[in-house]
């Protein structure tokens, strides 16, 4: 039968992603709410294996909604997957009164979470990570504001290829998902798209694209290359060699995981943190909470780590067609 | 039997939004890549009745997508709720051979392209204001971008609220939806949000609130009062006078209207005129784009305008919780 | 003889601006750096006057250099102008150690540490206040913060403003000086700016300059309004009578003084806190900090609160010409 | 005898910077309004050779001053070099009746100007570049933009850095002038900065430096390598391997180079612009516009060639100090 928690630990895992200071303020502010103690854990996983544990209140959160990256901190901790050191880790927790417990990371954070659930940790689930690839969710903590920053970002790379009716590609995250390349190609305007969902890179089609363009009289030609295809600055000098345009490469890298959240990711992050002590409160664990069909639910997360999604075909179509027609 | 419609008008009507150049963008591009010629309508209805009828191609629509406001423009038209002024509309589009109609605003401009559907013109709606008071939708362009501006403008506003250990009351958009003001409480952490949904203003309880903040030691006091809510400069000489605590009011007007847009506004906006296109083309008409449950819909306008929404319970139970447990 | 002094004492006085916490951390770690002690007063004069005076090391101002406000906090304190409270003020000093005092704020700032220095602490003021009006130095901290701040709101009335074609009356901080107006004229394009230093305010003349614009095709008409001439809003109403052209007042008010600072405000505030530091360790006293024809000095405070200054008489032409050619 | 111009040409030349477009628009709108034609050179030298030549009016420089980038576009013209190549450009000016031009640019572009002065064309350059590397001026147009960019984006990287513990290189322009990664190096309170002014790159100080910040408690270790010191990627591979400690590379690149210029961008250029025009009015040729001791001034271009400026050594010093003490 559900247990009702009295304590509740929350640590930050994987990659940090904007937002994250916010759903730490939502789960210790609502834990508060509800009468429950507050434990923060530091370094993730690695942190809770080192008994870094503080206690939190309210202060504690205190003018970091609007902050990003994580007060706890983040770390990997490739031993996790490791039985034993899961259960020294559940032994930490009971040592510590942490019978709940929320963990905001990605599909590996979880997989970590699942295996406390399992030994006795009742375990929360919240998406973090700026690329928008866990699969039960249409919203995760983090993506919005990367993907304005890549943005705007983009906007200024622009600015200067008109000026020099330059060919410019640019690199943003996303190694295995084109979400941030997706949106920035619909929302920049870009020429192409290479996405890590539609790997089919044709550079001679690139090529050719290029050039037909500058037949037409484009003043620039921008190319979004999601992270996990191939080398930016090299195919930068193949097209130029190519094309006989000057081409430049811009590598956007970790700018993209840092910055103040942007609204949405604040207020999303906020009412998942507040939903993850709620669930805690009614007992549940080994649960995911995502946002779907325009709801925000939970899910057990052995259900959650095997769904898939792929990109949107209509956004992948009409990111070509509104640029290029 | 559905026709399919050869010339695609296009205007904005009712207040500016940004994203609202995205929406036109998209259904520019889309209408020329699916063989359709394309007419911008300048001015909304009013710019109709008057013949301000441009022709346009896809250059027309270059570099405007990072663009705040319309190129279009827009005007109130009080006078299109005249059978008359209807049927010379409808006449008008006819004599330039627009057969198909986008219509980017809001509830008032829904009604009008109704009218013309009626006589008909085939009608496609897109929801284009900075309230998010459209209730068959979850999305309307604009919001986005606005909420993010006024949530900006508050962080600002906090900063010297706390240098100077004011209260702060800050009047932001939504004169009969509390949408902004709501996001905004969360987003930046207010201590008190004001809506017309929830209107039970009780000034005493205010001022006992801020005392009681005072009190616990809180270096500032943010009120978030939604445009319908009484008037903050006299609600701040009145809170002053019975709190002995400075009281500044800051109302943020027709900036929260401007700006380039967000990602999402850049996104969803194109998504919605590219799909308004796709719906001409296959003889719809009489109908309202929206994003509903994840997922762009479309409803008929009679519908549409029937539908009804509410502020979320539990974000708002939260914007009170987080702040000040 | 000058004496070196041993404790250095810091506090924030008058309105806050950005960019003084980036002055309160260089004075702080300079003076580590050469060996001094520190102490951080609270709530300007009248915090000192209360005995609010906190110890400070190098880490007490970490993360803070990016903050808008003052961690210190400030408040007025009128009473400051009595005899027996500076002498107050003076014995408190000294029963804490403070041999030094760096005050940052404006003109009135720097009497209170005139009166300080002649009782026999030694005093320097850094010019802390986003509206320039201080004589002696052509930067002052927290302007360039300020102007951008609201130069980027304008730009977004100025979006909906296009797309209504409507007047706007912009007032933007600086109740006796117009350079935030003036700079903001320049960099916006606005058609009128109505500063204190050029009090000939002649509302037909603006009626007809708003009239012939609209007859030359001018989309819009942005009025800059410095804080202290008349009523925006009043004004708007007269205007859009006797225009018939649609006439709003935006106040951009308090978001002035907050946001993270620029980088020229982070880099000036922090070179004027250390050097703040490095006149107290010369055994200088009753000085205050500038920046003047393009180098850092400084001044005898009772000869820079006799200094006067205007606005450029040249950038003032051009504001209007540049606009209106 | 200095002989008044009747017909202004302008031309941007180099890289782009932000504000350009500024002085852009304030050459052609102060030439206005002193009763001069103006003529508009695409791409710079090369399309002067080309006669890519535009007649602009008050119009075509409208909602262009917020732009990045320079409408007139640029390009390099290696060629230009040629004695020949120069008389060839100086009879397209008088073909076009071109008897004065304005060149916004760096000291490369200065030269042509200085050489088109010679065959008889009244020249005046304008110093447009985001390195600030003009010897004789304190400001560039571009420079404050760029400086902002720059900070803002690593602002954004130290987030990640702190909450992931890292330590991060990131590369900002600057190729043969260090001002954007000093200003940087205060502004974002750098652990280390390497400038080419001051090229004594010391790999081993380096990394004892961030192994002893680690001791002291440090959550992260920010380098500024301004582009001409070394390659970022692989000194960060050699520092991780050497402290152990996780080491990343950011490229900021061409970003730098575009969005809406900063307040400062926009007044000092648009003040430039119209000096320029007025100094063309007046009969100067071969002169070069600058702001040098707190006022803007003239040079004669070969004097302006011959001058030298470095780094400021105080805010060296203190960029090092306020960071480590």
């Amino acid at each position: 039968m559900a247990k009702e928690v009295q304590t509740i630990g929350v640590l930050t895992s994987g990659g940090d992603a904007p937002g994250m200071n916010a759903a730490i303020r939502a789960v210790v502010r609502q834990a508060i709410a509800r009468g429950k103690k507050v434990k923060g854990i530091k370094r993730g996983y690695a942190g809770l294996l080192q008994e870094e544990i503080i206690d939190m209140d309210a202060h504690s959160v205190s003018e970091i909604i609007q902050r990003g990256g994580t007060i706890l901190q983040t770390a990997r901790c490739l031993e996790f997957i490791e039985p034993e050191v899961q259960k020294k880790a559940a032994d930490i927790c009971k040592k510590h009164g942490i019978d709940g417990l929320v963990v905001i990371g990605g599909d590996g954070s979880f997989k970590g979470a699942q295996k406390l659930a399992a030994l006795g940790i009742n375990t929360i689930g919240l998406p973090g990570t700026i690329d928008l690839d866990i699969a039960c969710t249409e919203y995760t903590i983090g993506f919005d504001t990367a993907v304005n920053t890549a943005m705007e970002a983009i906007d200024k790379v622009r600015d200067t290829s008109t000026s020099h009716e330059r060919c410019s590609i640019i690199e943003v995250m996303g190694r295995g998902a084109g979400y941030i390349a997706l949106w920035c190609g619909i929302a920049n305007g870009a020429e192409d798209v290479l996405l890590p969902e539609r790997y089919d890179y044709d550079e001679q089609a690139l090529v050719n694209h290029i050039i037909e363009g500058k037949k037409k009289g484009k003043q620039h030609h921008i190319i979004i290359n999601a992270e996990g295809i191939g080398h930016s600055a090299s195919m930068a000098k193949r097209i130029e060699a190519a094309t006989g345009i000057e081409t430049r490469a811009t590598i956007l890298g970790h700018m993209q995981r840092g910055g103040s959240p942007t609204c949405k990711d604040r207020v999303y992050a906020s009412t998942m943190g507040a939903l993850a002590v709620d669930l805690l409160c009614k007992g549940a664990s080994n649960r995911v909470v995502g946002y779907r069909h325009g709801e925000f639910v939970d899910f057990d997360i052995d259900e959650a780590l095997a769904m898939t999604k792929g990109i949107d075909e209509y956004q992948f179509e009409i990111c070509n067609t509104l640029c290029n027609s």
